[in-house]
This record gives C-alpha cells, sequence and structure tokens, in this order.
C-alpha cells in the first residue's frame, strides 16, 4: 500500500506493507487526514520518530473484533495508554509513559491507505459531520484541552497570538464556548476566517502591549511569542503553552514571581466534546482547508504546508 | 533616629529624620526586624529602590487615630493598596499598581527605629506569640501563599528544593498544613531544623532525579534549579517558583508544553492565617535564628546575612 514515511528523509513508499491489527485493534482504511506542524517538526527531528508519518485522520473499520464496528465511520484518539499505570488511573491516559502516539512514537500513523489502531481509542464520526470535518477533530480537541485545565470565567478576556493553524482553531474552539476571545495574527485574511464566525480579531501592529489580559493563549509557532504573552498578561493571570518549539531561549523568571503569573503548558484533549462541537454545526473549518491533496502528490502536499499562505493541508485517500 | 538606608551604598544613618504619620497611617515603634534576601537584592540594584531598608518587623503602636490600636504589639502586611482599582476589589491589593511596598517600593521600610504604615495593614500579634517568631510573619505568609494560589490534595507529594530561608519557611508553612512535604538541601544542619519538626528531608545528592513528584517548589534562589524542578515534576504537575532571581537562563519550553506542567509564579501571602499558626504554637522559628544584632552593628548583620552559614539574621531596637 502506500504510505507517507519519515526515515532520515519524507517520501513516499508505494509498496509499504499492508498493517495486520493486533489484539483489541481495527484495520482501518484511511479516508482523509491532516498534515499538522507536529509532523513537519519531525521531520526535523522531533521526537526521534521513524515510521508512518501522521495521527489526524477519519477512516473506515474494516476489520474489527467487534463486528458492530466494521464500516462505521471513525476518528480515533492519538494516545493509546496501558489502563494500568498511576497516569491512566487518573484518567490522564495522554500522559501515560508506556503509551503509543499515532505518528509520534511507537505506531505507525495514519498517512497510509490502510492503518491500524486500538479500538478503545476510536469514536464513530456522526452522520452530519463531513470528513472534511471531522479531519479536525483532534485540533480542536487540543483547543478545548485548554479548558479541561484551566477554569476560564465567563467575564475573563482570552487573547490568542497566533493566526495559524494552532491559533485558529484553539480560537474557533474556544469561541464555540462562549469564552470572550480576540485573535492576534499577521494576516488579515487568516484573521477574517475567525472574524466570520464571530471571533474578535486584532493585527498583530494594532495590539497594545499591556499587561490587561486574564489569559494569554502562546501559539505562535516561535520562541519569540513567549515575551510577548508574558507582557500581555495580568498580574495573577495565566500564560498557556501551545506551542512546541525545538529551539531554547534566555528567559528571565523574576516577573513570573513578582506577578504571580501562571504559565500552562497544553497539549491535546479529549475527542468527545470535540465531536459534539462538530455535530451541533458551532465551528466550520472548512474555510482553513487550504488544498486537499491525493496521497500520490504527498511530499507536494508536504511543500505546500511550510509555504507561508496555507493554512490547513489535508490528503485524500 | 537611626535608620538603615541604601542610597547607591547600604549604610547606617544616624540621624535620619523621624517619620510623620500621614492620614490612615500610624507611627511605630520597631522593636524586632529581619533580614531577607529580597533586602540583600535591594543592595544589588533590584527595583532601583533607595530609602530605607526592611519589611518584616514587628513593633508598638505610638501614635494612631484610632486610640484603642496605641499601645499594641503590631505586624503589617507589606503591601498597601489603593483599595480601589480592579486588581483591589477583587480582593489582590499585593498586585495593586498603585501600591507601596514597604522598603521596596515607594515607602520607607522598617529598619530604623521609628516607621509610619497604613493601619489598615496592621494586624495585632496575639499575646503569646514572641516577638523572636511575630517577626517570621511574612515569610511564612509567603509560604501559605502556595495554598491561597494552588489546590493541593492530602495525597500528592510536594519537594521543596532549596534549604536556605525561603525553603525552610516554605517547608515549614506548608508542613503545618498537613501537606506531604519533603525538603531537599546541601546543607545537613539546615535540614535538621525542618527534620526536628517533622518533615521529610534529603540531601540533594541522594535525591532522585525522576518526574515522580506533583509539586515541586523552586526555593534554590539561583537559576539552575529551575532545571532540577523541571526534571522532577510529573507530567501535569506543577512548579512553584518562589526564588526571585535576578539572572536570565537559556530554557527550552517545549517540555512544558508536552508534559503540560503548570508553572506558578508565587510571592507573598496573606497575614491572618499565618498569625493563625503562630498563635497555635504549629510552627517553631527560633532554630533559625542565626544572629541578632542591635541597630548599630546592622551593617555587621548584613555581612552575616551573607554568610553561607548563616539562616535568619535579625536587627533589635
Amino acid at each position: 500500500m502506500k504510505a507517507v514515511v519519515f526515515d532520515e528523509e519524507l517520501k513516499l513508499v508505494k509498496d509499504y506493507e499492508k498493517p495486520v491489527p493486533q489484539k483489541g485493534e481495527a484495520l482501518i482504511k484511511v479516508l482523509m487526514a491532516g498534515i499538522c506542524n507536529t509532523d513537519f517538526e519531525i521531520t526535523k527531528g522531533y521526537m526521534g520518530y521513524r515510521g508512518v508519518l501522521g495521527h489526524e485522520f477519519v477512516g473506515v473499520v474494516e476489520q474489527c473484533e467487534d463486528k458492530s464496528f466494521i464500516g462505521k465511520r471513525v476518528v480515533g484518539e492519538i494516545n493509546n495508554a496501558c489502563e494500568t499505570c498511576d497516569m491512566c488511573k487518573r484518567g490522564l491516559q495522554r500522559h501515560c509513559a508506556n503509551r503509543q502516539t499515532l505518528g509520534i512514537w511507537k505506531k505507525d500513523g495514519c498517512f497510509s491507505e490502510y492503518m491500524t489502531w486500538s479500538v478503545k481509542e476510536l469514536l464513530e464520526v456522526p452522520d452530519n459531520v463531513s470528513n472534511e470535518q471531522a479531519v479536525f477533530v483532534e485540533p480542536l480537541a487540543a483547543g478545548l484541552e485548554i479548558l479541561e485545565q484551566l477554569h476560564i470565567q465567563p467575564i475573563e478576556k482570552v487573547v490568542i497570538l497566533g493566526d495559524g493553524k494552532l491559533g485558529l482553531t484553539t480560537a474557533l474552539a474556544l469561541n464555540a464556548c462562549n469564552v470572550d476571545v480576540t485573535l492576534v495574527g499577521k494576516h488579515q485574511n487568516k484573521l477574517d476566517i475567525a472574524k466570520n464566525q464571530g471571533i474578535k480579531t486584532l493585527l498583530l501592529n494594532d495590539l497594545k502591549v499591556q499587561k490587561e489580559w486574564d489569559f494569554v493563549v502562546e501559539a505562535t509557532g516561535s520562541i519569540s511569542g513567549f515575551e510577548t504573552a508574558l507582557n500581555l498578561v495580568k498580574p495573577r493571570g495565566t500564560l498557556v503553552l501551545k506551542s512546541t518549539v525545538a529551539a531554547s531561549k534566555e528567559i528571565n523568571l523574576a516577573p513570573i514571581v513578582i506577578n504571580e503569573i501562571r504559565i500552562q503548558g497544553s497539549r491535546c484533549g479529549r475527542f468527545a466534546p470535540a465531536l459534539r462541537l462538530l455535530e451541533q454545526n458551532k465551528v466550520d473549518f472548512t474555510p482553513l482547508i487550504s488544498n486537499i491533496y491525493p496521497i500520490d502528490k504527498a511530499i507536494q502536499a508536504f511543500e505546500r504546508n511550510k509555504e507561508k499562505d496555507s493554512i490547513k493541508v489535508l490528503l485524500k485517500f
């Protein structure tokens, strides 16, 4: 089968061995998949991963012990946890030290015609949710993760820095939960996508640098965003770190102590609340789709993903 | 009157003008005061402060509009807030942008025979609390601040890094609230002070560097403590920053995102719960007192404070 593999270099392999489901796994025919910046980071060395890339997908179950699953359209949580360790017992499977993470850690990903994945991580996609929307469930869940970690009061003000896919998705997620969100970025055309869905937007140049925000979400994907974020958050406020940036930066921690700032690292979230938003049509991801490429043009799709004017690039199988 | 003043250099001034209480202020005869590392940082340029140093004191009210206060032994919250701004209305007077901070910002401190301070910031010291204990109310309140900011469950494990006065005081504060605390440091004699009050202790060399702590409190006063702390905190755990260090450090933020770490800056706390612990004899600070100097030997006291084997140096008036 065809598969997009990273192994020293990124390549489209035409005769990759079709996977055989192990105990507890389903065989899934992939319908559509999304390229995430994490995939791009992996091609630069992140996590030291080698194998089939990809963790955002929607597919159809072809083989499964539980016959009622066969033929169902599904998405899959990206972490497959052991369910027995301390973290799992606390419901924090996403931090299980023994976990596999789809296309990131110890498990081939979804950029291939077929994939296998633990049945317990699969969720059925409601009929009224298209593949083009369903494929966004993972980044949407990552945006909602902020609300699992933090209590944002309805009166509090949130600013999100960065109008790339991370910032846009987070803005759509929080706005759909009636959080008072302002999205800040450098690209009017990207900001307009948020604006058209009722989100306040600001060009970075028009942002007043004052410590007046209860929550600042750093989603620029750049290490320099951290300093800007610190200059925007109120004393006793919260800075949410969403970007995973490999680079380091010289940081002075004293203002964090003096202003009693909380910094919250935030990664991936649960799918169920994200699917609920999609089912209720409370978010529309189609304006984020820059291109949809067939798997044969996967390398081209990765190139397109790197271009500044692209937002989300999808693969179709 | 005699006063310890920082003005380009640290000096003991013998004819400093005795302060006159302004509206809402009391005149206080200082009985005892404590030297804090912040005082030392100010002599290195922190906050750009010039004036009488000192913010930890116990004294007696000599003049006051409210006559019932006269003759009372008091301590004083270190921030005098405007009570009208947004922060004050939220009960966060300690973050009021218009505040005076005793001996740190826009207000002469307590290292002088007499001082004035806003009556609303004064708390009466219970009769059974000695001056030697009462003078620790400010650092004790700073330790308890962690419990104002964070919910630490009784089952969760806390490690405090640093056996200086900051670490020791924080350990005593949390232990007195039945938090499961382990204090880690380099000095057996300092650790023994905590051990004698029922706190688990470990020499730094005996500490296993594993991500197994729910909460890690960084109180080493050194910028390198941050990295150690990050290597000890569980995924989804919390790193409390207590040290205010002027220096910067190159930091990689990615592990904070991947492990969804929370970093909580923590500064000063409310006095009432600290006084309650002192009144109930739940903490004993006398073993932390290295020396008590008369005001005439204040410069010597500052020198003593710098020495590695000293913990807390007090001034007596």
